[in-house]
């Protein structure tokens, strides 16, 4: 079976990376993995968050918010802010992205402060939430670089991280879905990794019918191949700027 | 390393299962897993959501609320109502049980019904979720045999389903966890299974340190050897009654 | 006119209290009258509202939640937590069982304290907000016992506190409504009294029909009455404990 | 012990009526006691809630909102469409008046229709929610006056309907409690009856002590007294206009 | 073209002004301007809004809220304490209203306060949101008279502010537009001024048509001349006082 | 006085604008008005908003939605989709646009079909509520164009709108005030035109001293200077594409 845009089950969309793509916040990059485009700025605050307090726990706190543009989808969606709460898919993946980003970073190193990641979605082709965490990890190292002298010593930057999706669709195994093939999807799963190679998060969810241990490590395989070259995307634009 | 309660790495904590214990829902269970009660309800309405008609889908539809008591918690929790919204993590948990249950049935036999199913923790002790998929899977299960005779022919009903939580603390993998091992857990995933042994969810979160693809494995091992008890337990609650 | 249930006009239901039924609150009961079952539990929070503060009020204050599982009634009720607000029946309930609670203790011998109860309704057959009061003095009661230490001299315990619903149905006078009863009535009422026999509220409402002095005379009777009983039971739950 | 402002125990403060106070509703009526002034309107709108469909009721229906200026009080209230929400006591009253004069009118003579009442206080200085009562049975029976063509046989109304303070304030029965008093008063209670002197709604609470069945009757004596004054006002209004 | 209620297109309807209309707050007045209804008040608050000190801005605050009476208007509004939200026309009227009054004082002179300014409409008839500046700056004028001896040297008033409403009605130049008149409109404009002359703001609108420069001008010299009679009614009304 | 940026006071920043920037929209544009950034979508729905139906309205009706960003700004803005609710500026805002954007088009050649404009700003620097005009209509005419063969006979395009924001700022007129500027103004005036040189909207507030007739007019013939040169921006853009 040919994929809607001819790719190979197992290569990537194009992918493409610009960093420092907003004016005010301390790091920003705006990433697009074939027709999903995605904004993500790190803003620092110099404060946590009350229950950190209350929890007895020290140093720092990165939290992500995430929206959509209402016409970045096929069919509008309507604006969140005017219809007064996050929709349950909003709040899902705005917590998957902080907590993968977090990993970034040593919280400690950090020190008494908030990151705080805003991921925008500009145009929307399926992969919004791992492109988010793609584009997240870059804001935040380019949030620490100009934020530098503060951090005479050392950086509270520990390693990469990025989010790639596969999935099963008509039965094949298939890397980095577009809409289209989300949308018919009978596995889909996301996986979060460190450039190191671990595992942040996986989350693989049978939208169609159940699957087994063999297909469970097909998709990882899949993933994990993917996601070296989405680093090696990462590595470059850090090199370049 | 010995556990908390004393368990081996790899043992359940006991579990009891009451079926129909609510008055008014068509089926319902209250379920504990060691200190963990959990009451699932539910109740079928004979209608579908508005979205399924304008998205031309036929069939029924499963859907999830997911609360715990403000007392049930070791620090007294807010009431969601009072606080005039649902925090980040029930919706989070309501969608994941909600996507999981639908698995339970064939919808298209379902009909022009929505089944709503109330999973309400009255103690929590870690794996609320867990338990909840595993109470609302007998819910669903006694819903349909209490409407049998308008499911003249078949019922669609498919399958029973369950969860269990895995994780590694203090570099051990174990079965089930309880809340303060939770707490203090590296990686924290939750597999969520049918009766026949395929997977429907997994969700692995390295909350501490990002896991290797043998550590992945591991975890998935534990998790079905500790639903097959988990299973043994819904199947024999359902022959007793 | 037989009743439903076939009990006499001046009889309540069963009733059956379970107390501690919960493993986190200080102080928990569930009691069930017939069909009715409710749980109470009492926190202890050691601060007081800032309305307090800013009317200069010292010692400690008690407030009530009130909530009921949506599965807990015939219909289906909507889940207030993710409607976004507690509806207005809600409101008043439990604006009644803090007002009649706080009845219970002391107030300044509480300190600088606050005691959250929280009412849950598991089965919902009539007489919900009654029931709660009755629960929630004794989960108030048992949290006192559970602190004692910290009340070395004294308790701010005061006196125990209970509620029976009254009603004219089908032109007779008649105790402890059960759900039927009560959506036919003619006239509700509550009334909410001490252990030594005072009003602390009495709320009556004509829903079909204006009623004269003699029946209210005949209401507060027949719920005195019943109210020896629901206190003979509190007090023998609290001995046997 | 003296009244703040010289009145005897049994007397009621000084009432003034001015009906028709709106230039838009169907009916209203501005009705001073003491220096409580509020504002009734009685508004038709030719459907039902949706409820009462579902519910196969028929006939009409009435409902009433309340409301205060945020300037009416002795310190402002914050307004209630800028806090997002009607406060617990607001909607207590709301739900009192519309039952109180849901006994104005037969319901199924009014035919399929709602009757919006608003209430509003324009200054308050204590039994705002009295004034409000016996206010709204003026505007809807001005209302329907108005209406008159429309009910060409009949009229809905059936009979005024009215609402006073009366409690124990420094161990002495009072009727028609001021701010002042309301704030000091061991026991407060607020009495609706029909013009006929049949109750229908009566809330006793003891803010400060119990009270007892003697206590009980005195007060409901001195609260029938009193609104017969507030009928004989409401009746000289209607005859004068 | 005669004008609905026969005025001449330059001429006001007939204002009047109660000054000190609410017993509580520190200043208030009702003004009507033809049948257009509204009280306006003022109360005084120790401190200012947060965002004042993370500004370092001294000295103190003006800020305004807008209400309308459910049965103010032709067809009843609902009530937007119970929707839960300002209307987004009730949020633009509110920041004009501010922003005019402001302009009424000096700032840095009251000192570290908040004058509230509540304007509520009681009946409305066109003209609401100019109404409520004009009867806005007489409640502060009023209030800051009331607190004279805390304002020892100085007043931070300044100066008398009123408002206006002037429209292009089939055609024509008219001033102060009643609702009839204004929902027919082609432009509608109001000019807010002080009483030196000064324009404070002025925002007009193109419902039906756009206007010319020579228009603008045509619009602004008539609410000119407008004004002029307001200032006389207000300096008028606080002569007599 | 030199401005900031070294232009003159009847200087536009440097303008670019971007068509159809958007991949799912009938209409886009990205508007850069020197350092501020805005994206307009128009998307089409083929209804009214109900109240249309409800005042018999025939014809098309133009909404707007707008937004920022929250790491736009210097400091970052919190997220309105996650505050609940819509701030008062963004209200008032996007009322503005909405209003002026309706001048666009014939709303009766539109059909029954709302066009909903959504503006949402990337990187503000002052003038985004004038961007976003200028913006919208853009998006609406490339939306018109792309939905031409519905519209066989003519389109409900009429004319083009935009808008410019002028000021008086340390005592000079100034065009296009950047932020900087904007929060130093005096007066700030925003005047929205038709491409044939009429007025849709004047909105001009004195800050900080209120002005004269003569200023008034500087103000208006700066603006509309300034918006010959945006016009042809626009026109430009719409040839070259």
């Amino acid at each position: 079976m040919a994929r809607i845009d001819g790719r190979a089950n197992d290569e990537l969309r194009p992918i493409s990376i610009k960093l420092d793509y907003l004016r005010h916040p301390a790091g920003s990059a705006c990433v697009c993995c074939g027709n999903t485009k995605v904004i993500a700025a790190a803003t620092f605050e110099n404060k946590v968050p009350p229950w950190m307090k209350s929890q007895n726990k020290t140093g720092g706190w990165i939290t992500c918010e995430y929206g959509m543009l209402p016409a970045s989808t096929g069919e509008r969606m309507k604006r969140e802010a005017s219809q007064g709460k996050q929709g349950g898919r909003t709040v899902e993946i705005q917590r998957l992205i902080g907590r993968s980003l977090r990993m970034c970073s040593d919280l400690r190193a950090l020190g008494e402060r908030t990151v705080h990641i805003d991921c925008d979605v500009i145009d929307a082709d399926g992969g919004t939430r791992c492109a988010s965490i793609t584009a997240g990890a870059l804001a935040i190292c380019r949030g620490y670089r100009r934020l530098a002298p503060e951090f005479a010593e050392g950086t509270p930057f520990r390693e990469l991280v990025a989010a790639v999706s596969v999935g099963i669709v008509g039965g094949e195994t298939m890397l980095d879905l577009c809409y289209e093939e989300d949308s018919r999807a009978e596995v889909d799963m996301n996986v979060v990794m460190t450039e190191s190679g671990k595992i942040i998060e996986i989350q693989g969810t049978a939208e169609g019918a159940p699957f087994d241990r063999k297909r469970l490590n097909e998709l990882v395989d899949l993933a994990e191949s993917g996601l070296r070259d989405i680093f090696a995307a990462q590595r470059k634009a850090l090199e370049e700027i």
